[in-house]
């Protein structure tokens, strides 16, 4: 039977480079020898002190090896003197013709599931990471300018205020300080309708429409999603086995007409009416009450991302869509990403009251609630008016930047980039020239040292004039001026 | 066309009890009655000035509540003088004959999808709260004993070292130093195989369930969940349209004879190898060879949830399955809820190499990441080794703490309830005269004020003799003896 004798097994053994303890690496090696067959049921291990000679080690480093191996189930019961492969082992394994201690995945079928795939088909990346936060990367708010001293005060306060069973399992749909303080501001900020059991804390938009989606559509559903539009929702919905459909845009937001053609079975719609995204346009209240309508008469939902709303430079935000109707077809997405900072991950979904109690459930299910502290300094944040506080701050700031880029743009760039100005967000969309490709543009753009994300990028089916989504929130008019400049070599190139 | 004379519409305005300023109330009312209908496309409200007289309001609140309905759409172009209900609004109402502001949520189907009404179905709660935590209520470990302050600290110092961007958007699989750090943990303490890419830091165990079933499993697919067993599979798998099917346990674990023959088309296999939950039965070397055979010759996955493995009395804890088998048919799954305290919200996953990708993707598609402080945080006590220095403590106190149930129950409840010591844990599972009824008997130590979970209330189909699952961990001394007094007050009644 044996292929190689006894002492080969152990010759083999290097302790080299390997930094664990030796008695942890000869377990390792001896468990290897079973599950690879080299060492077979019943067979006899040498005594401990011979062992011990043999590798040069201390015979309490063997006797460790041993004594783990035997609480495992590797070796077993030394009748009367000897220590022997434990029975339990490799019959089955020799039998099966499977070395379970060999070689890579076998598999006959596809590793992941059909929803796996056509989530993992999708390129990963997409969405900005920090470490490259340079002009104009959008999607992330002015943290150099957030008052991360008073959040951490604040979060101290909390640490030391909460009691201990606060740091055990709480309600999995958030802290109801936070929850109660949060349906408060979006009734008076944003004209939801909603009571605090309504309002599901979840971590940030994408959970919020991972969630909507799992609880409100079956796999093979379809849904309206804006084209252009978010990737994220795309990204969620094909995650959870759901068909995104694109529909196209027009001055007044999503054209419905358009979407009864494309997906006329479509079971929801998904749309960021107070500032498209990316485009910045605001749904018309025609245009809000015909979405309204649709979902009434379909009874489909609307998913209603506000994710920057909560930035309007001159007058008031328009109010929610979620607040137009009673019929509570309409599902309004928060996020703290861009009011506060993306890393706190925080989130929130309103649900209509029918579904209040499902989206509490389905939250719990999928991940027994947010952390609490931050919740907790969340809730004081808005409570004692620093939110009110910031947001004021930023406005003011986000407006200047936002009037820094035009500025800047216009004398820099002229007629090869026109932006347009707007009464909100973070970001605005500067237009290229009729035949550029804005791809290959921005490519240009990164090698010269400037992000832009092309505004194809964000399109399916609908083909868009050529533009850049242009963040603008964190940076400093230097910083936008510098940028500027460089993208005016990248753009003097560009043929006329 | 008017059902009522215009006077009507603002003879109904109550101010009342509402504390919103008034213009905000009046340009509700207003909005109301257009979307109510009783105030129709291209019909003239009074001029401000008179109905700041009929309300006994300033003009200014008039005003501001105009203009606010003009910048939302409802109010339209003033021909040369006077105020139109929008010609946006009202045909279309009319013509569809729904009314947008009536009524409850008209639908012919169901409001959720099916996996949502199978997820909806169950019982929520289940999980304990912290408001109740009294002995023996299961699942928290000591929360009095944690080093919160310690913890805080350390909180306080990463927030003043991380830059201002790690606030932004991060790697969605996780904070990459308390993934290195995780996974030499692992490999240390665990024998678990894994690189720091492999290791996705998710929001606890139960996001960790969802995630692998949502990714490796398709809807109508079926997993074998262990019975009895952890009803939080159940919940996700339900949630993500997996059919769980129940196998039962053995002296050595789950018994993958009768899964085949219960479950045969099984793509799945959920189990707690080293510390059953709840019955605490270690599965034995042979059985998990057993069902990693069965797991490579299926093509099917192993979940292996290691919610406690940290707390052994005595010796070493028994490796990880996944370090067994090089397949990379085992998921490894682990949290921070039992090892620190369950409202942070923390576990991982360590996905098989060929899977690392894709579940970071599907982290990613699925909320973004975890909050950046705590990972952090969380990184720096691994790397500083309070992580080992407070396991050590904890060890020592929960050893003592079921010494202590054990010892009392004896003392006080003699043959009434039968504890069976255990190295591992942070319960055990008190056995009750053999006809008893543990529903019944939960239900009435819940009136004596002690909380026990019934042991059936963690089966599905294979019923188990009588028992109640007991929580130690959390509990001081007198706390465990006077709940044992209450018991004893209560179990003296039952026929013996």
């Amino acid at each position: 039977m044996r292929t190689e004798p006894l002492h080969l097994v152990f010759s083999a053994l290097e302790w080299g480079a390997d930094r664990r303890p030796k008695y942890l690496q000869l377990y390792d090696h001896i468990r290897q020898a079973i599950l690879n067959g080299q060492l077979r049921s019943g067979e006899q291990l040498p005594p401990s002190r011979v062992l011990a000679i043999q590798l040069g080690v201390s015979r309490t480093t063997v006797m460790q090896a041993y004594g783990h191996l035997e609480s495992e189930g590797y070796l077993g019961g030394h009748t009367g003197s000897g220590t022997y492969v434990s029975e339990q082992v490799p019959g089955r394994l020799a039998l099966s013709g499977l070395s379970l201690a060999d070689g890579p995945l076998a598999s006959d079928g596809p590793l992941l599931s059909e929803r796996g795939r056509a989530a993992a088909g999708f390129q990963a990346g997409g969405w900005p990471k920090a470490q490259n936060l340079r002009p104009f990367r959008p999607g992330v708010p002015a943290l150099w300018d957030f008052p991360f001293s008073a959040w951490f005060r604040l979060m101290g306060r909390q640490s030391r205020s909460l009691g201990f069973e606060a740091f055990g399992y709480g309600d999995a749909a958030g802290y109801m300080p936070l929850r109660r303080a949060l349906a408060m501001y979006l009734r008076q900020s944003r004209g939801v309708r909603c009571e605090p059991e309504q309002v599901i804390i979840v971590h940030g938009t994408q959970q919020a429409l991972a969630l909507s989606c799992q609880l409100l559509l079956d796999p093979g559903d379809s849904a309206w999603i804006e084209d252009p539009g978010y990737n994220g929702a795309k990204e969620a919905m094909h995650l959870m086995g759901v068909r995104p459909i694109p529909v196209p845009l027009g001055r007044e937001g999503i054209s419905v007409e358009a979407g009864m053609k494309a997906g006329p079975e479509a079971r929801l719609a998904y749309v960021t009416p107070s500032h498209q995204y990316p485009t910045g346009v605001v749904m018309s209240l025609g245009r809000r009450l015909e979405l309204l309508e649709w979902a009434a008469r379909q009874s489909a939902w609307i998913l209603e991302d506000d994710y920057d709303s909560e930035y309007r430079y001159s007058g008031k935000p328009l109010a929610a869509l979620q607040g137009i109707g009673r019929e509570g077809r309409a599902v309004y997405l928060g996020t703290f990403s861009k009011v506060l900072f993306p890393a706190l991950r925080m989130g929130y979904i309103v649900a209509p009251p029918a579904l209040a109690e499902p989206f509490q459930r389905a939250k719990a299910f999928t991940d027994r609630g947010n952390s609490i502290l931050e919740q907790a300094t969340l809730a004081a944040y808005l409570e004692e008016g620093h939110l009110e506080r910031h947001l004021r701050r930023m406005r003011l700031l986000y407006k200047e930047r936002q009037e820094a880029l035009i500025h800047w743009s216009e004398k820099l760039l002229g007629d090869r980039l026109r932006i347009f100005p707007s009464d909100t967000g973070l970001h605005a969309v500067g237009w290229l020239p009729e035949h550029s490709d804005d791809r290959q543009v921005a490519a240009q753009l990164m090698e010269a040292g400037v992000t832009a994300s092309p505004l194809s990028g964000y399109t399916q089916q609908y083909r868009q004039p050529p533009g850049l989504v242009l963040g603008y929130a964190p940076y400093r008019e230097e910083q936008i001026r510098d940028a500027l400049e460089r993208m005016a070599g990248v753009l003097e190139q560009l043929p006329a």
